[in-house]
């Protein structure tokens, strides 16, 4: 912000003091320049937003049709129609094979709303969440919304980018009431063992804290269907989102699954934060689950997984280090140490000279955000194969 | 929440303190109640809700359908698309004969996130917010949540239940940093005047505080319209919402204008807290302001004034007693008193033996709660009929 507009709200408002260390994403930065450049007639390849590329499914599309054409589109229960809440525990036992009483799967405006939920009706001021940098940058922002404080525990390629037990017993203090995982990750793509997860839950559970497990990019995986933290435990809180597999981002739809004992907290926050969510969304998602709807999110799953095996060795051969191989959502997050000490400025100039948009490190945390960038690569081949041309010609050059 | 539910979260889990303070609402105990009793066969007139009673203008539905078959349904800015921006600036040109820079409108999911992202720049932890008791619930609700403190000032017939300059300067501390006042109100249904609106922008001016406006219910006043609080000053935060006049509840969408130093802080914490708005909410709403759209919001209009007009003077006969004739919204305050001094229990009684629902004070604040309930009426007349004899028949009872 700059000192004149800082002034111009001291002058004649208050500003609160979470709004100092609450930090706008640069990558935001990065696509609204790469707009600009495209209104001026260039052409731009646009590998920073975390966006699917394909549209929402078509079966989505026409239950939210019958629902338009039926006209009711109003209030629905804070946590969601049941139906829907009972939907999502039919996908836990299909896809998951695990009970879930529907009562404990709240429905929420997108994940974003269930982390703030969540963070809600656990922290009180300065309490400490634990999380890994490099990490997805809402997270840390919405903790210091709700005047917790977040501990970013460094993570490298010896985790996979991942927190583990041995870190979070390390990293634990009397401030600490949670620790979140996120698997797989973004920035990283890399998953959390099924092993590892169990360890870092027994650890947090003897804390006497709470874990949460992003789920987000569920579903998106390659070689490997990765277990929900709710296979084993039900003592943790679970994030998901329509968003990704189900192709659902501009709907704003996605859940939580709670300890029981917190439904009735977290209801009662909704009810005051949210009072319900998109109706029209909702009515969408009941076609989430059926075979139709699966089998397109299946074939786009299979598209990610070819775009980040084409991507993935011709990054390494041009110089990026990526020691360990993601295993899902749309990212990879490369070392750029062989050519820069500022990958901000490594951004900036890659997208002025060549229009290729990508994201820096820094967006991420701080932990070596200097020597980091990310890709964000759910496009078509031939997209991804003209970024890699361009890219291969700013560093010749 | 019951001692049971407490204790396994203390044993197991940390609770958040705000959740100690945050109450849900019992107007929605009185919706599930009245629910359950339909599905046991029981018919019920619900006056409880607040919602109108109208589906969408289809005006609005076909722009949606239209957007769903272009099957672009993406992330979008945070503070809302630019067309959707510069048609609200639009909207305050042709209604209000006032301009506003498209830039200061942050488009929001539902007035209920403008609010939230209000109070989450403008509160530090202590920090007090004055407003009117009775008042809408979620409010000091959201205050709390952000870590500030709701100064509720008891308010009366004498000053249209609304706060005046002179009761602001009255309750106004050092710790107080902003006033919010609704105009409408719900649950009054009434309105500040334009004279004392001025005085009290004078007053919290002076304090070097903010002044909020909920305009929630704008569009929806009967024989006067009512003046935004931007005819007359830009450093001002206003509140307003597609739900009511424009009849898109389970849409989620809303706005505020702010002064313009403060959309920065209000963009940041909105890609934090909400990335994005519905994206198909907002393509509806560019329909929002065609003129078929407005002829049909000001024909159910014409039906909510119909349907005040029907019942004020029955329930006034009844014995309920309301001073001051509200002059929008589609609510009425009623003092209760002269049949009961627990209006809660009345209003268990009422819906548990003659099958109408309404909503107890005690929703709305403390002051006289137990002497007063909320008629919602936005219900065909037959139906606020059928409830008319209904309560007759409990109050001869």
């Amino acid at each position: 912000m700059s000192s004149d507009v800082k002034n111009s709200i001291s002058k004649n408002f208050n500003l609160a003091q979470r709004m100092e260390e609450i930090n706008s994403f640069l990558v935001v930065d990065f696509i609204t320049r790469a707009k600009t450049l495209e209104e001026q007639g260039k052409s731009i390849i646009n590998l920073a937003v975390g966006e699917p590329d394909f549209p929402t499914p078509e079966p989505l599309i026409k239950a939210a049709i019958i629902a338009l054409e039926n006209n009711q589109i109003k209030y629905t229960p804070s946590l969601g129609g049941s139906v829907l809440r009972e939907e999502l525990a039919g996908w836990y036992r299909t896809r998951y094979e695990v009970d879930i009483d529907p009562n404990r799967v709240a429905v929420t405006s997108g994940s974003t709303a269930a982390l703030v939920l969540v963070m809600g009706v656990i922290l009180s001021p300065g309490d400490e969440v634990l999380m890994a940098d490099p990490g997805y940058p809402c997270n840390r922002n919405i903790v210091r919304a709700m005047e917790g404080r977040t501990i970013s525990v460094p993570v490298g390629p010896d985790t996979s980018y991942q927190l583990t037990a041995e870190l979070i017993k390390k990293n634990w203090t009397q401030n600490t009431v949670a620790a979140l995982v996120a698997s797989p990750s973004n920035p990283t793509g890399t998953l959390v063992s099924d092993r590892e997860l169990r360890l870092m839950h027994k650890v947090v559970q003897g804390f006497g804290g709470s874990l949460i497990v992003d789920e987000i990019y569920h579903g998106l995986t390659f070689g490997i269907d990765a277990k929900s933290a709710l296979n084993f435990t039900e003592n943790v809180f679970v994030i998901n989102s329509f968003s990704k597999y189900f192709g659902m981002t501009g709907w704003r739809l996605g859940w939580a699954v709670a300890p029981k004992p917190f439904i009735p907290e977290l209801e009662k926050l909704a009810q005051n934060l949210y009072i319900s969510n998109s109706d029209i969304a909702q009515q969408a998602a009941l076609a989430a689950f059926r075979p139709e709807t699966i089998a397109i999110a299946e074939k786009n799953r299979a598209e990610y997984e070819k775009q980040k095996n084409y991507l993935l060795p011709r990054l390494r051969e041009m110089g990026f280090i990526i020691p360990v191989d993601p295993q899902g959502a749309f990212y990879i997050y490369a070392d750029c140490s062989n050519f820069t000490n500022d990958s901000y400025r490594f951004c900036v100039e890659i997208l002025e000279t060549v229009g290729v948009a990508i994201a820096p490190g820094a967006d991420f945390g701080e932990f070596r955000a200097k020597h980091h960038v990310r890709f964000s690569y759910p496009k078509p081949i031939k997209v991804l194969s003209e970024g890699l041309e361009r890219l291969e010609k700013f560093l010749k050059s």
